[in-house]
């Protein structure tokens, strides 16, 4: 069963009331110019600094087990036609998305939306754009089923491939109180595990933590617009995003502004509750600058556009270009450095077929 | 124009008669009980070790052109389908191949051979298993165009794609005399500096060099069988193997031994020379272990089974299951180590897209 919107909206009406308040007492110290501190403790009242890891009690990042999820997340082998890895969609190069409009999967299967980044992905209060996954652990071990994307049939021919490729001994080392170590929800945590090991911490960061030079005037000032405009009413938190779910398209139809192909009912076509129409999560703009095409359908392409889509459809908005220009210098510095253990490939040894006679 | 089979048979027949003699003073002293340093001196007959680039007068390396050769090499967006790159068939965490049978391409279209590491492949005398591209850079640029593979369908779109991504800056970085520098040849050339760049080092070339302790006494034992049974005949040079067009199945149709689906005539079917018939370049053995399946249509999946085969139906012998284990850790001293410039993904950022309005 799935909570409606509803519920989410009350607890997001309150932080946005709190939010709010602070930003009226500061509005009229003149955020837009961007002047110290003022905009500093402001933006500290939005956003949060990233942590260094996204490990959780219940999702724990132990070595053994990140290892094991980094070789699970590059290889190809375990999808059903052998070249779809969760490395396909969130690929290094393109900072952890496939630069796709809609993803494909298996046997060239177009996917109904596009892949986000990875990248910090497990922060989010919710996967995927209808918010139908809790986390990154079902997020993996649904997608390792799903007909789009690694086209297994059934959980037995997953754990058949994961034995035939020589990972058992790996998932002993990496859940040693398991009973039974090779089973697809400990194929969903190896996974999680190690996605949450990538963070990218940018110089939105070092900003948040303190350190007001690694914000040049111009990323300052576009932070200020951000603030000022509405943006941070969902973008906002550690995320800058990714922690509500909210209707696309308030003031305007979405797909009349970004001439999306097909009209996507969002949570929707999940709840079927009318509140859930054009609903989807709000994206993390983390790495955003990296990370085109945009929205659920990736519609658009570039990111100036974005940004003026997003403040007429949701905001009633119209931003001058001066104005887009400063919010995108500002999205510039949450670009964050690519994880190394994200950069390098791992190595997968086929131990398996090579045995010796 | 292809030339025939028959001229690089002659070549060849003096190597291996020059080969033989040397052969056949050493093989009373007893290569197959790896004495040293007798074993040393004859492989050093038959083999060469790996140089540290593969840069030629032709093909040089500047550090330009090799920055952004690996760009492309890891960019699916210059596909048709946005899914495919160079890396989809030679990807890292496979030791540069796929782990496929037959290598898929852009909309799923399966190739009808095998894909080789491309690690080391700068070094081969052809490439491709018929013979029919004359070094790396080239094919690179016929890739780039093939139906089964990126799928563009001429010169103009990709040089569209490279425009369109912001490429133009890189190449005329990478080639500063030309007057045109955005162009296909170029861009194979890019694509060959980086892959002539990708070396992989074993302890067979330590051994090579004089390091007697380099392999063990299993893997000196399995060279000196190597020798011995004459797999040397075609897998010999700096690539053990890769510099020779030969026929598979010299002493038994080849598609009885592997199971083949698939009857391929090999160069055959471009030279239409009966000589050509089943004839195929003959592969680099280095990194054997790291890099099945195994021959031109991926057939065989395990390394002991090809050992067998090869035996059979190219010398007409039958080997022991311990000299098949003997000469399968000796090919495992074949695996080199990956070249960091090859497992850390380059960075592709979509400048293009996002540019300030």
């Amino acid at each position: 069963m799935f909570r409606s919107h509803d519920s989410y909206e009350k607890a997001f009406c309150y932080r946005l009331l709190l939010a709010l308040s602070l930003f009226s007492v500061v509005a009229s110290l003149g955020a837009e110019g961007g002047k110290e501190p003022i905009l500093l403790e402001q933006a500290k009242q939005f956003f949060k600094p990233l942590p260094e890891t996204m490990a959780t009690a219940e999702f724990p990042t132990p070595p053994e087990r990140v290892s094991l999820g980094k070789r699970l997340f590059f290889d190809p082998r375990l999808s059903a036609d052998g070249m779809i890895s969760c490395a396909t969609c969130h690929r290094p190069a393109l900072y952890g998305t496939d630069a796709l409009p809609r993803s494909i999967g298996v046997e060239h299967r177009v996917n109904p939306r596009n892949a986000p980044t990875v990248l910090n992905a497990a922060l989010q209060d919710w996967q995927h754009w209808r918010g139908d996954r809790a986390n990154v652990e079902e997020q993996a071990s649904k997608s390792v089923l799903g007909h789009g994307s690694f086209g297994n049939p059934n959980e037995e021919a997953v754990l058949a491939k994961l034995r035939a490729l020589g990972y058992t001994p790996a998932f002993q080392s990496a859940f040693p109180e398991a009973n039974e170590p090779l089973t697809l929800e400990n194929f969903g945590k190896a996974i999680g595990a190690y996605e949450r090991t990538l963070v990218s911490p940018s110089p939105f960061d070092n900003y948040l933590k303190g350190n007001t030079e690694a914000l040049g005037p111009q990323a300052k000032k576009g932070l200020g617009i951000f603030i000022k405009t509405g943006c941070i009413a969902c973008h906002n938190g550690v995320g800058v995003g990714g922690q509500a779910l909210r209707k696309f398209g308030i003031k305007k139809n979405y797909w009349q502004a970004t001439g999306s192909e097909v009209v996507d009912e969002g949570r929707y076509s999940i709840t079927q509750n009318q509140t859930d129409k054009y609903v989807f999560k709000v994206p993390s703009l983390r790495n955003v600058a990296m990370t085109p095409p945009y929205f659920h359908d990736g519609s658009v392409t570039t990111l100036p556009k974005a940004i003026r889509i997003m403040a007429q459809v949701q905001l009633g908005k119209t931003l001058s270009q001066q104005q887009i220009k400063a919010i995108m210098v500002f999205l510039n510095s949450l670009t964050g450095e690519l994880p190394a253990d994200f950069q390098q490939a791992p190595l997968l040894p086929p131990k398996a077929f090579n045995a010796l006679p």
